[in-house]
């Protein structure tokens, strides 16, 4: 029997269904990429190509001829800084704005075929300190209401080029999702006088079903409502709204956590595809008590099908329960090395 | 420059970004599915094999050896009717109930290898007289409130099998996505008293650059925030609530139109993957004034990636006015008889 079940944080519905991983599949959907290059002379991201993406607008390290990390404008920007803001509403129905805004590529490393799940968890650190410069950066631009910093990872998360490279767009709208997450969270700090977010850590962790790892900062779990296989959660133990707002001095922490995540479903799904999100506050609301920022990453080991973009309902075939049992196995199975974050709790 | 747009219907934003259709591909992403057989004997919906689904639900022709439409649970259903549907609450933030509800799968052919845009036209209203049939079957259980109507065609899709087939989805809950669909029209028809959908055809109907056919009785256009390139809606130009009551003696008309619109994208976009559904009232609510069924076709010729799923804001790279105005020259290169409906206008 399948169950409904209702996510808190968005009121979204998913149908969990178990029997349909059962189903038969005509062709395989799977395409893999493997035995990449280390370095790939047309790769615009590799190292000597510097010259066929914008000026940086921030790397590390911040002098010196090679580099770690590198920000650059996206050259198929979907938004741009120039232009007015002004909304334009053409009779009762069409509202549009220019597309004013920012799109960044943050390319994570020189390496053309290491994956975050395999960098060293330096390397990953370096790539939240880019995130987090051009956030702060960014968010001194009033007209930038909301900063997405996210990954494509693999070709069926919809990246074009596999070198690794996350990115970040600023927008001066914010998405309803996003109005409707808000006002549920506000709903509840009204109601209760606490975080949404801090109370369902707190239940989670005293459930313990859905949780892969905890650390000291940081909870990593399958969410009650996962609307895909394997989605995970990684939420700060410390309240804040903004992921802007997360220390400096402990986005070190972060790195090891996020590795650990990353390198669990590397290795126990076999490198699939995934897109992960920061979710955050607004950056005016950044000091804001209700909401709490998290990362949540969404592997694509399924298609999204007409049902789920027609009706907004998600079927999934994978019970959170189950699904964190097996990733906290992956993660007890491995050296004390390749999960230092998750298996020192650190 | 590129373009923000707010969808009327939804209120959901999309980024129209041409120029990023000219970003570099890495790798083709494209996967064709051709030269299928007419017939397969290992595929659970060709003539011969009908002991591998469970018993039908509804068939064309009523009886007789030889089918022309199937309708059968589906194997691996999402729901099931048996079980109660009581909510669960369990503590104050996981609420679920049973997967009450009904998974049918529509056989559309007895042929293995005919796309809905290459049937004729009188087999595509017997796959239309189907769902209507057990769309009225199924509303008079009152268990169930909302009934989507859905068809994945092509991998990209999210199919899983390639015979021709749609799927049908009741379910005792309806979607948040659908409540706010329900609450913008239901605002607008409070407040000027009047249909929005009726209002928005008679503007698109009068600028006239995001229309790709007008018959009798439909309006196939472009939508204004199309969320991804050569997003479809077939739109009746008679006010109606509900697919439901939509008159089973015009189901030729909406096969017409239905065909020669995946005609045209077959031919247009050699054959792309796509979703398409049927938006539909609540099965309480199929008398109202204030919502208009109508078609949704979304092509996948892109992916959806990770600034999509993670803020809910779509990035798209074609104008719907560029779009439809090649459409439209698709149908007019047709002869007559391919594409009888639009160039009859009937």
């Amino acid at each position: 029997m399948s169950e409904l079940r209702q996510d808190p944080t968005n009121k979204v519905w998913v149908i969990i269904a178990p029997e349909r991983a059962k189903r038969p599949q005509q062709e395989s959907k799977r395409r893999r990429v493997d035995n990449l290059p280390s370095w790939d002379a047309s790769c615009p991201f590799c190292v000597g190509n510097e010259s066929q993406t914008p000026d940086e607008t921030f790397r590390l390290p911040v002098s010196g001829e090679a580099w770690e990390v590198r920000v650059v404008p996206n050259r198929f920007a979907a938004l741009a800084l120039d232009g007015d803001s002004t909304m334009h509403e053409d009779g009762p129905f069409f509202r549009r704005r220019a597309g004013v805004g920012v799109h960044e590529v943050i390319i994570e490393s020189p390496s053309h075929n290491t994956p975050m799940a395999l960098m060293t968890y330096e390397q990953v650190e370096k790539v939240l300190i880019a995130y987090q410069a051009r956030y702060s950066a960014l968010k001194k631009n009033r007209q930038l209401k909301f900063i997405t910093i996210f990954k494509n990872h693999g070709w069926a998360s919809g990246t074009s080029l596999v070198h690794p490279h996350s990115q970040l767009v600023a927008t001066p709208i914010i998405a309803t999702y996003y109005h409707r997450k808000f006002d549920i969270a506000h709903d509840y700090y009204a109601d209760i006088g606490r975080c949404l977010y801090c109370d369902l850590l707190a239940e989670e962790l005293q459930k313990g079903e859905r949780i892969v790892a905890e650390t000291e900062q940081f909870v990593v779990l399958h969410p009650y409502a996962s609307r895909v296989p394997w989605e995970t959660w990684i939420i700060p133990k410390r309240h804040s709204a903004s992921f802007g707002l997360f220390p400096a001095a402990h986005l070190h922490k972060l790195a090891g956590v996020l590795k650990d995540t990353l390198y669990c479903l590397y290795w126990g799904l076999d490198n699939p595809a995934f897109n992960y999100v920061i979710d955050t506050s607004t950056t005016a609301d950044e000091d804001d008590p209700y909401y709490h920022w998290h990362i949540r990453i969404l592997p694509r080991t399924t298609m999204i099908a007409g049902f789920e973009i027609g009706s907004g309902i998600y079927i999934t075939t994978a019970l959170p329960e189950q699904t964190a049992s097996l990733m906290k196995q992956v993660a007890h199975s491995c050296s004390e090395d390749e999960c230092a974050s998750f298996n020192q709790g650190s």
